[in-house]
């Protein structure tokens, strides 16, 4: 099969433009006859890939100089596990569970800190008085479809998991302590995790015992290079947010991702088929989630949708149904043509609904 | 500057046609329309990756069953604390101290193990009785120039970094309870750790509180699919090991590493300006460390050599000198066209020395 539109949770699509680059210095990198895949990570050529993020960041967010940016090994399942690590003082956080993703960092962190855990999405917690090390959420929870379009006031620091909004809309950084988001959504490559965390935040840490890949003091002292990096995962990321600020940021970004999500959503809502049972002010604008009558028309469905080139669409295994991903990569023009498939199914199978 | 040929001490140079595929992977991948990048870690074109890691390694090394193939995020450093979290029974593990690398798994074992330190190289541990938890030893240090000859022996688990050396000649793997390689050197890219552990051992493991990431029998569990790994990584080690097999398998490898390393250390023990000071036995054949005369003479000779298109061979910063590598990747064409800057090198300079 041949496939011509990518909706895949991650790792996600990246723009096409992106692909030839990187494709091209894996051959051969700024005409130094070197792959890309072989420079040492010590070399200028590298550290100007680096330096190009923290500027690309510093411009797309106008950070403070109040935050750290750090680029952590891995993905954000490690900055599960970091977070109360590193964070941990009296020993106690606050989760809100929004979903699956939220759920599996408080898992990850009750092996390390003692966590209270609230559900929901939108809630207010400003009237939290017992004392925490910090506050944790998740802001869009890609296998329920939902996300905040608040964020939560309180008084202790607040940590949010944006592995999958990251740089989707403009981020006022500033009401938080720590944001984290892994590379594969909007970003790039699996292989590095943005960390942005208030400085004194990071003073503050006195545990030792902490593996120096999830330090953040230690990937601070070494400006994220203690070891070796995910150097190809890097570069990606320095192509991709070059390509956000040329877009025209994120203000530009969020109005093309709301005009795709609306797209889709009203597609689903004006069908019989499609059936999508999150709150309308908690849709997820990032992953779009929804379902047929039964799994016998659901497969039917992500077969059709097979055949016309369309990938990654299937359901997170955990709860079948269908999921869209519409990360930035994701153009205005593959939503089209998706809805169109949905057309097409809908009318094909009318009279078997 | 154009350069010819890459000495990098890692991330290291792959073979010409590993780049070729890696290029055109990331473009189209097995004429899918869909990049490498971003497929699904779920896809079962992904799986086969894996599927033919695993095949791979035990084709080359003739693998029990009673070892487990895990593919780890991060580099070696993570697993410098994995290994003390995961295999901490009574508290207290031996290391042995060879050089830089074996050194910083003390440091990073510290945190989370008692640790009791020999120093030494190719040295006998037979005698040691007092009980620890494993034994762990560097067979070769990228900095220093070192590589064990021999195996210890001991009755305590023992575990090896073999990270410079995995691969570049044949393992008595059943000498080892865990052998654990950054890819970066022999077997591909940053980003990803092979470990080979028995299944016993990983049984064993007790202790709750470490990160999913790095647990080794989560790890186990998700068949090293716990999160999103480093998918490229993962496909440039697949065709890494598929060409390994295809060039004959270790004990070819081995024979062109041993004539690499010959042809260069006969240059520098006939020269009057470059002096390797490792003892006959212990001299690494994947790196080549060697000094001039003075600081003058060695930023001479790095320029003429970078003027010669030669890449990668200043030594650490940690020592200074030259370092030459020599993984897998080189090929002996590329030792002689260094061999013979080095004897241009000496000719130039001869009245000067």
């Amino acid at each position: 099969m041949v496939y011509s539109n990518n909706f895949c949770a991650g790792p996600a699509s990246l723009p096409e433009p992106i692909y030839q680059a990187l494709s091209q210095m894996v051959l051969n990198y700024q005409n130094t006859g070197l792959s890309l895949l072989s420079l040492s990570h010590r070399d200028q050529l590298f550290t100007q890939i680096k330096n190009k993020i923290k500027e690309h960041l510093c411009c797309l967010l106008t950070l403070s100089e109040s935050y750290e940016i750090l680029l952590m090994p891995a993905g954000a399942s490690a900055q599960f596990a970091a977070i109360p690590m590193n964070l941990k003082q009296m020993g106690r956080a606050l989760y809100i569970n929004s979903g699956y993703w939220a759920n599996s960092a408080i898992k990850e962190a009750r092996k390390f800190i003692e966590t209270g855990v609230i559900e929901g999405v939108d809630i207010t917690i400003d009237n939290i008085t017992e004392p925490y090390d910090y506050v944790h959420y998740t802001e869009n929870e890609t296998i329920d479809g939902v996300m905040w379009q608040t964020v939560p006031v309180t008084d202790f620091p607040l940590v949010c998991d944006m592995s999958s909004s990251f740089l989707s809309k403009p981020i006022d950084v500033a009401k938080y302590d720590m944001i984290y988001a892994g590379a594969q959504k909007n970003i790039g490559l699996p292989g590095v995790t943005v960390v942005l965390i208030k400085r004194t935040l990071v003073e503050q840490i006195t545990e030792k015992a902490i593996p120096a890949v999830l330090s953040y003091q230690t990937m601070q002292q070494a400006e994220s290079l203690y070891n070796t990096p995910d150097m190809f995962a890097w570069a990606a990321m320095e192509l991709v947010l070059a390509d956000l600020i040329k877009q025209g940021g994120l203000e530009v970004i969020a109005k093309k991702n709301i005009q795709k999500a609306a797209l889709l959503y009203e597609a689903i809502d004006r069908s019989i088929f499609f059936r999508n049972n999150v709150t309308l002010n908690n849709r997820s604008p990032m992953n779009v989630v929804f379902h047929l009558p039964n799994d016998e028309l659901t497969a039917k469905f992500l077969a059709f949708a097979d055949s016309k080139g369309i990938y990654g669409i299937a359901g997170h295994r955990s709860i079948g149904g269908v999921r869209v991903s519409l990360y930035n990569a994701i153009e205005l023009k593959a939503v089209e043509q998706l809805v169109s498939v949905m057309r097409e199914f809908e009318t094909l199978n009318d009279k078997t609904a």
